[in-house]
């Protein structure tokens, strides 16, 4: 078996073997196939496509670990949640400590803001001390302990998509929905699971902005997860503007906190119901979604998921003063108001501005190995369908630094669109639901 | 400018600058560009292709060269020609001395075996002695006093195109029409010409199989010839079957002998004809194609070509006793005869095959580090529309050793189709002429 045979035939348009994929990842974690000949299959990948069967070989080898996770002797089911990111997106830090108080257990791995998109470790870690970095066996005792513990990607976990996604980020390969299925579920499925709930964002502020591309890859990921033995459920869900209101990691924290005391804004409070409900169902926990969403508002209104979250907090090394009082989080030390341009109607927003405003005020990163500012961001006051005033404040920008101010105020500005009424019907929070 | 965003703009389709095709290369020959960036940029442009502007811009980058061909003081005019690839395909061996013959100056850089085609240098060093590894000075020298040199790529031809070759040889990404004019172009524009030939094969035993890949190809290679300012003619010429009888380094020699001799087969005499006389017409030689051929006619008759071929292989340290007498060439110490298994005609070969015998037998090579052996090879007695009874011998194969006879002797019974009559219509030589 010769490596440019193999890319070749993925050129040409050919399947490969199972055994023919497990050569290629395999010689190249063992460095005998140089990153010039998987990236440019990679890159023939993105032309290509992979057929059902390559894919489950792919995610098969890249799940493979020398020390892969072993839950089994927990004593409840083990579920998590991922989403493809968006703006706003905070949801991991309710979903996890309600599915968790619901008696599932959640080994959830998470990634970083990158792009215009947060990312739950950086939320996570602006709570003053909260360690993200645990080893494996760290990470398992606060599992077992509290039954949810919140990390990043270790070396042990799906070591090939750690290599590959690198190698796919510096040769503009990332944007293929297999690549993208087959990285998300090495990873997830590094996390010996039961169930599983992908949320898949559409819409301005996702990275796959039209439905079609959002749905095909929840397709993908749902097959891929079912063929890998978990229950899976993928939610197509609106990214055309920031979830709730907050954007910045200290900022999503607080309204995390908010939605978890049983308030916050509304959407937020509603797709984690959602998605908790799922994550219940799919551990077979809850015998539907129906009594999987009414368990989710209980813990709510118990606040039992405030008390997990609280939990995981002092597990991981965080100031769980923080959970009763949000003020002691990181802040900007400036405000500045944008107000309306004029009367109207929210039509629409691009909530990839949005997201680019938060990132350049310093929430963010433009590269991987830039460090975000834990304070700052900006809150949302107007979102679509809302009437507005001239004048009246569409979003308050939160800043240490006047360097990218102006930046963010324009692109603030630049996402919004106006109309003189109100749409016909609002936009649904959840479009499709897929694998129930 | 980063590379990532170029490969990601060509991953889309979109068109390059000629400054940003400058960056990817010169940040490629500097060591600055990864091979891996530069791997997924060249399968980025195998799926997209180049714009006119952006194949003007790469060949315009790939030719320089620390230390340029400069040949601008030579008396007559500068003209080369160069094939695509194919099977026998032994015209320069023939038409370079020919046009050197008639005052032209033909700084030929030519290739080797690859694959199942033949390559002039190997040819060329059958002839004991005959070195093809010039410096550029002693090229130049040889040049200047015998009007023809014929050498290998060197360090300072083309550069980037040696570089690129070896990536695209290991990444899959040869067979592009817009890279393979740019390698082709790149070298041939090194050589300084007022004009340029290209015979560009078509058919079963040629690289690009199908009429439309070819012409595609050769309309490519016009275009970049013409944008560059050089005269060029493109023939889209027939590889359906060998050229002449003789596959093989010194077989070839000595047919190509018997072409400047006045004999030789009819097919390979009509192309060389056809050739020098395109040749001597893009040089200003003569006045159109009809008055070339003659003058190439006369060269032959007079053993003007045979003169100037022997003055080369003098002046390049090879063996002159060989043009008088081809015995002295290296000869295989065995030989086998491939009879007919069935009366009829010859309706078709798969002249790939024919190449495929006479590299296995050991004319060729599987890899390029590979050396060839110059006495074996085959002669083909039996083409396209001749009669045949069976039994009578179709190949004869010239063996060295037994290890591949039976795969050799089974792929020429492979690629002999037969008919019970003659085909209706006789397939051309030359199939097009583009940019006449």
């Amino acid at each position: 078996m010769r490596a440019v045979d193999l890319i070749r035939r993925k050129r040409d348009g050919k399947e490969l073997s199972p055994e023919e994929i497990d050569f290629l990842i395999s010689g190249y974690m063992r460095g005998e196939i140089p990153d010039y000949q998987m990236a440019a299959w990679l890159m023939a990948v993105v032309w290509r496509g992979l057929s059902r069967t390559e894919l489950a070989a792919l995610v098969e080898v890249m799940r493979r670990s020398p020390r892969p996770l072993r839950l089994r002797h927990l004593p409840g089911p083990r579920v998590d949640k991922h989403s493809t990111g968006g703006v706003g997106d905070k949801t991991s830090l309710i979903v996890a400590p309600l599915a968790a108080a619901a008696g599932a257990y959640v080994p959830m791995v998470s990634g970083r803001a990158l792009g215009h998109t947060g990312g739950t470790l950086d939320k996570l870690e602006s709570i003053p001390g909260f360690n993200t970095r645990l080893t494996l066996d760290q990470f398992c005792r606060v599992l077992e302990n509290v039954g949810c513990a919140l990390i990043g990607q270790t070396e042990e976990i799906a070591p090939a998509d750690r290599l590959l996604y690198a190698l796919r980020d510096a040769t503009a390969t990332v944007e293929s929905p297999y690549l993208i299925c087959a990285s998300i579920m090495s990873k997830k499925l590094s996390e010996d699971l039961d169930g599983l709930v992908l949320d898949v964002k559409t819409g301005s502020g996702a990275f796959l902005k039209s439905e079609k591309e959002a749905l095909f890859l929840a397709e993908l990921l749902v097959e891929t997860g079912r063929s890998a033995g978990v229950r899976t459920v993928a939610l197509l869900t609106d990214m055309d503007q920031p979830l709730g209101q907050a954007v910045g990691n200290a900022l999503e924290v607080a309204e995390a906190l908010d939605v978890l005391r049983g308030g916050g804004p509304p959407d937020l409070r509603e797709l984690c119901l959602e998605l908790t409900g799922w994550m219940l169902t799919v551990a077979g926990l809850a015998g539907d979604i129906g009594a999987g969403r009414q368990q989710a508002e209980r813990l709510l209104k118990s606040q039992a998921g405030l008390e997990k979250f609280r939990q995981i907090v002092g597990c991981q090394g965080g100031d769980v003063r923080v959970v009763d009082d949000p003020r002691r989080l990181p802040r900007a030390r400036h405000q500045l108001e944008v107000p309306s341009p004029r009367g109207g109607v929210v039509a629409a927003m691009d909530c990839e501005k949005i997201g680019l405003a938060a990132t350049i005020l310093g929430a963010g990163r433009a590269r991987k190995e830039d460090a975000v500012d834990p304070g700052v961001g900006l809150v949302v006051h107007c979102k679509r369908g809302d009437a507005v005033a001239a004048g009246q404040p569409l979003v308050t920008l939160h800043y240490n630094a006047e360097d990218h101010l102006e930046e963010a105020r324009r692109l603030v500005l630049e996402s919004y669109s106006f109309a003189d009424v109100a749409p016909g019907r609002p936009q649904p929070l959840v479009y499709r639901i897929l694998g129930a």
